[in-house]
């Protein structure tokens, strides 16, 4: 007998069917027992006989009768005439999954991983996740960018920054990718335009709700272009499509949550770092450095002000300093303390950094001496400048922040399978 | 005046055209000047009088009128009236770009891949590539299989095996994932269908045209298979789908190199490994070992076979010897010294390894005891064995091997952007 799925079981009306998944949850009416079964294409109420040994949690297949049923979710209900246990539960979950909220605290869900995901609205969380990554691979490529996959193991550092982690490779020592910005620029001098979905480790010893050591960046890189907005036109189109796409196939996920994406606006908001300051200062009282970039709170009161002024749930932010950004972002003109750097705010968290960066050699060489960078390790990239790369910019986005600040969910690491940070390195 | 695209001039026809690109080639007449500019939607003849000042590799941005040629490949030439140099080759190339082949040795493709990856024949292998991501995401999903993102800094070896990057991370140390294997088992608890596109990092101090350091595997695995064999079967259609795809968009990088893809059959021939090392000896007369794997010669001869006998570039491999499996495999019944383990071979070279695995706790208890591996550090994953695991299986394959058998590469580093081996971790 072939196996029926779930989600089409209308097509096996009043027929045998067998269906395969998981327990989800077991009401005892003395007499006359109701399973919930799940599978990966959805969930239906079987009616067994008393006798059915069954828990919570085992993995079954069942074989009945398929019946219309006007009170079932599904729209149909089976009456179950046999019932295999492939796999067992050996021992009592030590999670109960059967509520419609887990509510446990943020180690305990992340410890119990492997069983907490399989809780409804943690599952809708990572098929959210799925929709996020095909929607940012669609409309990459509609806009004729090419996946490249570069490498995570450098033989240095990309940053010239400290927060690497080390490996041992071989005879000598390597570095994980914090990012594939050199990569991604010396490729716009062969395809143009390119983007990569790709593992980032940053070994920053954070403690906060929006950090953790290894995620999945969404990359981009765009060759020829007039200006930095012309990257922002671009990752603003990016986000609508995005966000369209997820409202589209992700409803249900969005349902459990309660959540209604915004409509991502034609044009997001976009405000220079000096002025949003200002604002953040004149309108909530608070105030930032001179200099600096913006910090956690001034964040939140930008998106604040993006939505009671623009109801906008983005805005992009412009300008940072130049003493604040790497040393491959282009300074601006005619201020060159700033640069055409800018980053993309979700709901006042930064989701995405990006900007124009430097083009011609020398201008390179020069702004590392004046950034104290040293060429060593990096020649390989340093050179290809020599080759006539052309006006060119991109921007590095956070996968797991888009959906964190899309759920409300208030760690960052609730939106990572399995997340890594100081203390956890397991599951 | 907006950017034309070179792939759309065609809208352009007896107009003026700003189109920006790289200078590909020059064809100096004396009076006039013939350019070849590149951007990443094709390439164009423009004609420019002698004054103008340009270099090949130079980027370039061109005012001209465009106009019907029938000589032209693109249809179209521009006369140029207007050249801006944007971006200016400050070195005379160390390579030369403009021959049909590059005809470098292995070491110097790659030592100045930022450049050799500029040539046509080098950007076919990487569009090829991104249709081969593109169409094994869409196949996957097309089956309700959900993409996840696992961790690649692990508390511990996936395999208990001992060829891991180590990595200092904070006080503590990590390793590099090998495999995602644990991860996607675990994730068939809760979704059923997984499939994950990753970094994959093995520490072989290899030496051959088929191994590197690090890679992209393209993983899936499925819950609730009958046996094995419904793992052959959906990865014989994924293979199937995918080379259907490529055949369709990537015909003009395939006819580079004067390929025609295969028809993948609708059944990839599948014979035992012990018996295909009996074939090989009376067809080819090549020996092999009984109880081991079969040796890279014995995998040309098999694949020599399948396509004298089947006509097919593909073979499924069955029933690899226990010994040679991981500890997570399913043993065979009724011979438990061969596994429901199997590999598939394109153009006799291994490109996925794959099979059923155990589901059961105690078996996977008691097998790891068999093998001497410590459950030391995977607590996580043997644990979630105690609650109704599914039976399922799934398959791990090389997405670079796939495109190196395809063009008939001789290296499997000429199909990575930036491959890693024991002695490259530059560029």
């Amino acid at each position: 007998m072939e196996r029926a799925l779930i989600g089409k079981i209308a097509e096996y009306e009043n027929q045998e069917a067998l269906i395969k998944g998981r327990v989800f949850n077991i009401r005892n009416l003395g007499n006359i027992v109701f399973l919930v079964i799940q599978d990966y294409t959805g969930t239906i109420q079987v009616v067994v006989d008393k006798s059915v040994e069954v828990k919570t949690g085992d993995a079954v297949e069942i074989v009945g009768l398929v019946k219309k049923d006007a009170r079932a979710k599904s729209g149909f209900e089976i009456k179950g005439s046999k019932v295999v246990v492939v796999s067992k539960n050996i021992e009592e979950l030590p999670i109960d999954l059967s509520k419609d909220d887990l509510n446990l605290n943020l180690n305990t869900l992340l410890d119990y991983r492997p069983l907490s995901v399989r809780h409804p609205k943690v599952q809708a969380i990572f098929k959210l996740y799925d929709i996020l990554l095909k929607s940012y691979e669609t409309v990459m490529r509609e806009y004729d960018f090419v996946e490249i996959k570069t490498p995570k193991l450098l033989g240095s550092a990309t940053e010239g920054g400290a927060n690497f982690f080390k490996v041992k490779y071989f005879e000598k020592e390597a570095t994980l990718a914090q990012s594939p910005q050199f990569y991604k620029q010396i490729m716009v001098g062969a395809l143009e335009r390119v983007f990569e979905v790709g593992s980032v480790f940053r070994a920053e010893p954070h403690f906060t709700t929006r950090h953790v050591n290894e995620y999945v960046g969404l990359d981009a890189e765009i060759g020829f272009i007039a200006d930095f907005y012309e990257v922002i036109r671009m990752l603003n189109v990016v986000m609508q499509k995005m966000f369209l796409e997820i409202e589209k196939e992700g409803k249900p996920y969005l349902d459990l949550y309660g959540i209604e994406l915004p409509k991502v606006l034609d044009e997001i908001p976009c405000i220079k770092l000096s002025e949003i300051k200002k604002i953040i200062k004149e309108e909530y009282g608070h105030e930032v450095a001179e200099g600096t970039d913006i910090d956690p709170h001034g964040e939140e009161l930008a998106g604040k002000y993006a939505k009671e002024k623009f109801n906008s749930d983005f805005i992009f932010i412009t300008h940072y300093p130049w003493s604040d950004r790497p040393f491959y972002t282009m300074p601006s003109i005619p201020n060159p303390e700033e640069t055409c750097g800018f980053d993309l705010l979700y709901k006042g968290l930064e989701i995405a950094s990006g900007g124009q960066r430097i083009h011609s050699y020398d201008e390179l060489v020069s702004n590392m001496k004046k950034k104290g960078v040293k060429a060593e390790g990096m020649e390989f990239y340093i050179d290809t400048f020599k080759y006539g790369i052309p006006p060119h910019g991109g921007w590095g986005m956070g996968s797991e922040r888009i959906i964190k600040q899309m759920l409300n969910l208030e760690s960052i690491k609730e939106a990572i399978l399995f997340p890594r940070d100081v203390k956890r390195l397991i599951p």
